[in-house]
């Protein structure tokens, strides 16, 4: 006797509208990375695919203007790259000093904690960039810190952190640097080799306006080497760099580890070569240009900023909510009237900011005058 | 004084041909899966994407045959699906029977110790499926084991074992069962309901035909019970379920956790959907149709299967590649000359075995067809 099957729901093709995406991401992607992505599926170990890599990982290098050899995509979010960074470089016990000034510093804590490490956390206000004086002090009083973690930009709060100036503390006091970078890559200065950082992740869902799902990763020669030097196995399968380059750095030679998601790198070989394209110095000046034209328009509707002039990242203007109005209300009715999509408050902000993006594709003249022009109509 | 910057790439877009893809995945991918992938992005707390990710859910329940309210897909390839089974349910200390009969049994020991648990494993020659009664011995002589783990579809060998039987022997003995249908959802029967899974996770790009880069995933209540009763949090902040849930069972209060890759969950929507018109019992005679095929034809060319008879996964033929043939040259071509992928062999069977796949879209007339003469046409 069979038994009877559950039987299969009936469902409809799923077809979104286009919406103008100006949160926090996932941004506007550009049209031709979302050609790239339907692009005939070939296998992963397929030289033709395996030649797309090796342009990848080039363009990966450009991105975050670094050398290193250890630089490639994580096949999935950016919050697995926060754990890929710190579950290969901090064994049980080690400590780390991390930095906390929204949402993914605190997530930071709790990657440390999980594998085991310690986590020594220096605290900021919401809305404030990572103080180098803290940090230091931090460093001095516990000389035996292996790793400083921070948030180049915070997305939860639009605080942009001078990684340069921590980077060096990190050197002068023998930490490796762990460095965030989900909202800053492709959006504001970021120089891995000249920085001298350590590891950093980012996201291929903000300034790179690819889809999300991919993480870009990069690791220094001296992360390398702690990570070689390990003495514990790294507790995740998935996330072991020392499995995964095999397949990132093999060349002719790649052996398999996971099936990479091929298609999703398509896209984000596309969004990086759109990058190169334009040129790292011309896309942080257009990121910062059009912050200065929505900066103006929110001003004549009367709207401050979360973060003080001189700490605000471009690509993520976490701005107050007027009083007296319905956070909800004002963004539903952007998206259901206009297609437009804002961020809401995250975390401490929560009913009390939004957040603009203006990350990569969607950083443009139309995106800037389009939310001014429905903010000023909904508030009215 | 600004530093110069590294120069950029100058890399030209990427436009893969179209192959046809036999081996053991990424599998053909429909052609509206495709297509669907490359629609516009929404945001992923969009009420619209919320109601597809309701329906998805949905449609993974009808794919398991599972009314499990823990039911999801996870944002990265089935290796990470894997290892979220395992660091959820097994804590330090405990022990998993593990039963190893080809490369995936032996991944999934290692994601055992990985997460602190105690692996004992019950090995068998590739090639084989796993022996009810070996496992039941191995039961027997741990009486303290807390589950029992098996593929019922090993990739790297072909082999089908029995997860009914094998499952009904894991509930016998008071263990939770963990079972790999990376390569059997969609392809060959599998019902978790009735034959009591407990935890189970799979791939997008096999017998779904969806792109590279999902694993579906689902919890019996027992597992959930266990998850919930957890004494040491989950070392995986990216995997830990309880968080992901938040998401993923929101409806309409869905938090943030990670951001979906939205595009990639456009496919799976998509691929789920053709398998729900087309229906399970129609899905698996399919798969089973064309590899008859399959084997007349190599019968015909006198290849040998590496399974025996009653244990060959119809979606997924290892045969022993003909005495005095070069593996590598006859691979490349078919992939040269006929844009045909078959899979090399892996682990033991390396140098010594093809895989060809009949996943999905890909188990179909002309497949098969173009199949058995190319090769005809190469081993002459």
């Amino acid at each position: 006797m069979t038994l009877a099957l559950i039987p299969a729901p009936t469902i409809a093709a799923f077809n979104p509208p286009r919406r103008i995406l100006m949160g926090p991401g996932p941004s506007d992607v550009y049209p031709t990375v979302l050609a790239a992505q339907s692009k005939p599926t070939v296998g992963h170990l397929d030289p033709l695919f395996v030649g797309m890599m090796d342009e990848l990982k080039q363009l990966l290098q450009y991105a975050f203007q670094t050398r290193n050899e250890m630089t490639l995509a994580i096949s999935a979010p950016g919050s697995a790259g926060m754990e890929a960074c710190f579950v290969n470089l901090v064994e049980p016990g080690e400590k780390v000093i991390v930095c906390r000034n929204g949402v993914f510093g605190e997530r930071m804590r709790q990657n440390v904690e999980r594998c085991g490490g310690i986590a020594v956390t220096v605290d900021h206000s919401w809305g404030e960039p990572v103080d180098p004086a803290k940090v230091e002090d931090a460093l001095k009083q516990h000389p035996d810190a292996r790793f400083l973690a921070f948030v180049h930009a915070e997305t939860s709060t639009g605080a942009l952190s001078d990684a340069k100036a921590l980077c060096a503390l990190a050197r002068q006091y023998d930490c490796l640097s762990i460095v965030d970078a989900v909202t800053s890559l492709g959006g504001v200065e970021l120089r891995v080799d000249d920085w001298g950082i350590d590891a950093i992740y980012s996201g291929s869902q903000k300034c790179l306006s690819c889809v999300p799902g991919l993480s870009p990763v990069s690791f220094s020669p001296a992360a390398v080497a702690k990570i070689k030097a390990r003495k514990t196995p790294v507790q995740s399968w998935f996330l072991d760099q020392s499995l995964v380059m095999s397949y990132w750095s093999g060349g002719a030679k790649r052996a398999y580890h996971h099936t990479a998601p091929v298609n999703t790198l398509y896209a984000l070989h596309e969004s990086l070569r759109l990058l190169a394209e334009e040129g790292l110095p011309q896309a942080w000046a257009r990121h910062q240009a059009m912050h200065q034209q929505l900066k103006q328009g929110l001003h004549q509707l009367g709207i401050d900023f979360v973060v003080a002039e001189p700490y605000r990242l471009p690509q993520l203007n976490a701005i107050y909510i007027p009083a007296g109005v319905d956070d909800a209300a004002v963004r539903s009715r952007l998206l259901n009237d206009y297609n437009l999509e804002i961020g809401a408050g995250l975390g401490d902000l929560a009913g009390k900011a939004w957040r603009i993006g203006l990350m990569g594709f969607g950083a443009r003249r139309e995106n800037v005058a389009l939310c001014l022009q429905a903010l000023g109509e909904v508030l009215r």
